[in-house]
C-alpha cells in the first residue's frame, strides 16, 4: 500500500542525514495521503541506513492507529499528525534538532528575516512557539507540541504555506511542504539562515530585519503567481 | 558557439559546490567574451551536477537576449550583465549567498581588510552596497541590484580590479576576476575572509584594520608589476 | 582472555575519529568485566588506524597493573580505574577533547540543560568538577582526576546513570554508559550539546535552562520504567 | 641530493591540506640538513597535489641561494632562513594562514593557555609578535617577519623548544619542531586551541588560563626526562 509514498519518504528520510541535519537518529520525515487519511512515517529506533519503504510505518490521521507496519512508529508522530490537521495544505513534515535551530528554539526567539536566502523560502521570521505547560508535557506531549504550533500560528494569523517552519521552544525546528522533498529543502534552508542569522547578529547586535518590499519580492519571485525563479 | 568558454563557465560553476560556497544551487558563474559582446551563464533550475558545457545559456551583452540554450538563463542574469557594463576588465562573475560573506552582507557592514589573507586578493575592505529603495525592487530588481553596485563603487572612487567583490545589504556576495576561475577563486577568499574577519571582532571587538603600506605591500607582491608571489 | 570486550572497546575507540570528536590521537576508551575485576584500554602512542582488539591492554581494576599487553596502557588509565570504583553501574569510559565540551572545561562551567536534546540523555546540567590543586597535580595526577570526578558527583548529589559525563576545569570531558558503546553515544551528545548550549547564549546571553517537568519528561522517555522512545 | 628530507617534506606539506590547514595553497613547509647547510622548501605557485619530493627547492642557509631545483622557493622562504638562524633547534618550519590561529594574529592577541589541550604542546601562551613598520614591510619583508618573530622570542625570554610557535599580527601563524612532521603537528594543535581559546572566551570573556603547575605538568608528561606520554 502507498508504494509511491513509502518510496518519497524513505529518500527524504535520507537526505537528512546526507544534508548534516541529524546526529545519530535525531530526525524523522513523514508524508500524507490526504484521500485515504493515511501518514507514511519513520519507524522510532531504526538508523536511517537500515531504513527501507518497506520498514517504515503507515498510521491512519484519524486517530493514529498503526494500519500498516511491525515497528513502531516515531516517538514524534502526534506532533505529525497534529500539523497534517491544523495544516491542509501540508504534504509532508520534517523534524529534526539540526543545530542552528535548535539553538534559536533554545533561546526561545523568532528567527528574523536577516535577508533574501531566509525570504526565498519563509516569508518573514519564523516563528518560535511557547514552551508547554507542566500539564501539556505530562499528558499527550507530543500532542500538544502539535497543538501549541497550530495554536502559535492562528494566533499570530500566519499562513503555513507562507512560512513552512517553526521553532518549538527548548526543543526544535518542525518544517513542512507540499511533499516530503520541499519539507526537507525547508528544513535545510531553516538551518542555514538560522547559521547565517546568528553569524548577522554576531557582527552587528542590532542587525534589523530586510524590509518588507524585499521579503515580498523574494517570495513572489519564487513562489509567487509569476514566479519566475529557478536554480541559481 | 562559444565552446572554450562554455568549458570553463561549466567548471568553474561546479567548483561552487566542491567549495562549500553553495547550499543547494544557491549560486552561479558566467563569463563574458567581449568581442562577440556574449556572455554565458548558467541556467536557472538545473543542479550544479546536471550542468553540461551545452546546457549553459548564451545571451547578449547589449539586451540580455537569449542567443543560445534552450534553457532560462539564471534569475540574476541582468546583475551580472550590469556588471560586464560597469566594469570593463571582468571577464567573470560569480555571485553566491556563501555563509560568512552573506551574514556580513546581511549586518549590511563592510569587510573591513584585518590582514595579509584578505590583502592578498582585496585591496582594503570589501565595500557594501546600500540596500535598495522599494522602487528598486519592484521594478528591474536584479538590473538595479547591479547599477547599485556599479554606483558604489563610483561613489567610492574605487577600483574594481583591486576590490574584485561586494557585499550586497540583506543579500549576499558577488565576486569578479579576469575570467570565471579567477571570478571563483575571489569568492572562496571572499567566504574564508569574512569568516576570519568575524572571528577576529569575536576575539577583539576593536581590532584595528592592517596598515595601509601592509595591505599595499601584499597586493602588490601578488598582483603589482614586480609581482613575485605564486602559491605558498 | 576477553575476546568479546576487546572487540568492542576496539570498535568504540575506532568511533572517536568517526565522529570527529578527536584530534590525532587526543581520546580512548575503556570497558570493564566486572565479575573479573579487569578493564580493558586504548594503549597509549598508538593511533585508531593501528588498534586491533589484540594490542588493547588489560589491567587490573584493583591496582592498575597491566595484566595482558605489551604496550603501555593510556596515560589517563588510573583516572578510568577511579571512576570505574566510583560508579558501579558504568561499564564504559571515554575521555575527549572534543572542541565544544572542552571550551566548558575551560571556562570552568557546568554546562546548562538548554533543551530536550541535552534531556534526552542527561538529566539536567553536566557538571564542572573543581580543578586540581598543586598538590593533586604533583602526586598521582590522572588518579586524583577520578578522585576529583568522584568527588564532584557526590557533594552535589548526583546519579552518574542519569548523568552520565563531567566537565574538568582546564582539562575536558569524561562520558560513560552501561558499554563502551553507550559512553561514546554520550560523548558525541555531549559535543553536540556544548555546541549548541555555546551558541544559545550567543543568541540571547540570559537564556534560561528547560524546565525541570520536561527535563524529566525527556529523560524518563527515553530511560525510565516506561521508555517509549526509540530514534526519530 | 637530501633525497629523504626531500621525501619527508614533501609528506609535510600533503598533510597540510588534509589536515584543513589551508585554502588554496596558503601554506609552506620546509625542513634543514643543519650539516650541510641546506634547506629543502616548497616551490612557489605550485599545488600541493602537484609537489613532489623532486620539485621541492633547495636553498642555502647562509644567503638563501637557490641549491637545487628549476621552481622559485616559496615566497616566505627568508622567515624560513631567519627562523633557523634564530633557533638552532628548529628541524622544520610551517607556515599556514589556519583560520582560528590567523583571527588570534589579526587581533594582535597572545593565544592564551586555557587548559591541557594547549599545555602538551606549547608551554604558556603563544606569542603575537609586533607588527612590522612601513620600513620593515618596505624592504626585506620577508627577512624581517623572521628578525621580529626572533626578536619577540629573545624579549620575553621564551624558549623556541618548549614554544614551538608564533602568531604574527595581521598575518598568521608559523610553527616549528625537531622536524617537518612535528611542525606540522604543532600547527594543526595551534590552530584547534585557537580555536577551543575563542570558543571558551565566548562562554567566560573573563576565563582565566590554566594554573602554571598543571602547564608545567602536562608539558613534562610530554617532552620532559620522564615522559611517560603516549598518545591517547
Amino acid at each position: 500500500m502507498l508504494q509511491q509514498l513509502r518510496r518519497l519518504v524513505w529518500a527524504a528520510n535520507r537526505e537528512l542525514p546526507r544534508q548534516g541535519l541529524v546526529t545519530y537518529t535525531w530526525g524523522n520525515v513523514s508524508a500524507i495521503d490526504r484521500d485515504r487519511g493515511l501518514v507514511v512515517i519513520k519507524p522510532s529506533g531504526v538508523a536511517y541506513e537500515e531504513l527501507t519503504p518497506e520498514n517504515l510505518v503507515v498510521v491512519a490521521l484519524a486517530d493514529g492507529r498503526v494500519v500498516e507496519g511491525d515497528l513502531r512508529p516515531s516517538s514524534d508522530t502526534a506532533t505529525h499528525l497534529e500539523l497534517y490537521r491544523a495544516f491542509p495544505a501540508a504534504g509532508g513534515i520534517v523534524h529534526t534538532h539540526s543545530t542552528h535551530a535548535t539553538a534559536w528554539a533554545q533561546a526561545g526567539r523568532d528567527l528574523p528575516c536577516y535577508g533574501t536566502t531566509h525570504a526565498d523560502n519563509f516569508y518573514g521570521a519564523v516563528p518560535c512557539a511557547r514552551p508547554l505547560t507542566a500539564r501539556e508535557v505530562e499528558t499527550d506531549y507530543e500532542k500538544n507540541t502539535g497543538l501549541v504550533i497550530a495554536g502559535t500560528f492562528q494566533a499570530r494569523g500566519l499562513d503555513p504555506v507562507a512560512t513552512p517552519g517553526v521553532l518549538c521552544a527548548f526543543h526544535g525546528p518542525f518544517t513542512w511542504g507540499r511533499d516530503a522533498a520541499q519539507a526537507v529543502e525547508n528544513a535545510v534552508v531553516l538551518e542555514e539562515v538560522a547559521r547565517m542569522a546568528l553569524l548577522t547578529r554576531q557582527i552587528d547586535p542590532g542587525a534589523q530585519p530586510a524590509p518588507d518590499y524585499l521579503v515580498e519580492k523574494h517570495y513572489q519571485r519564487k513562489h509567487g503567481p509569476h514566479a519566475s525563479y529557478g536554480q541559481g
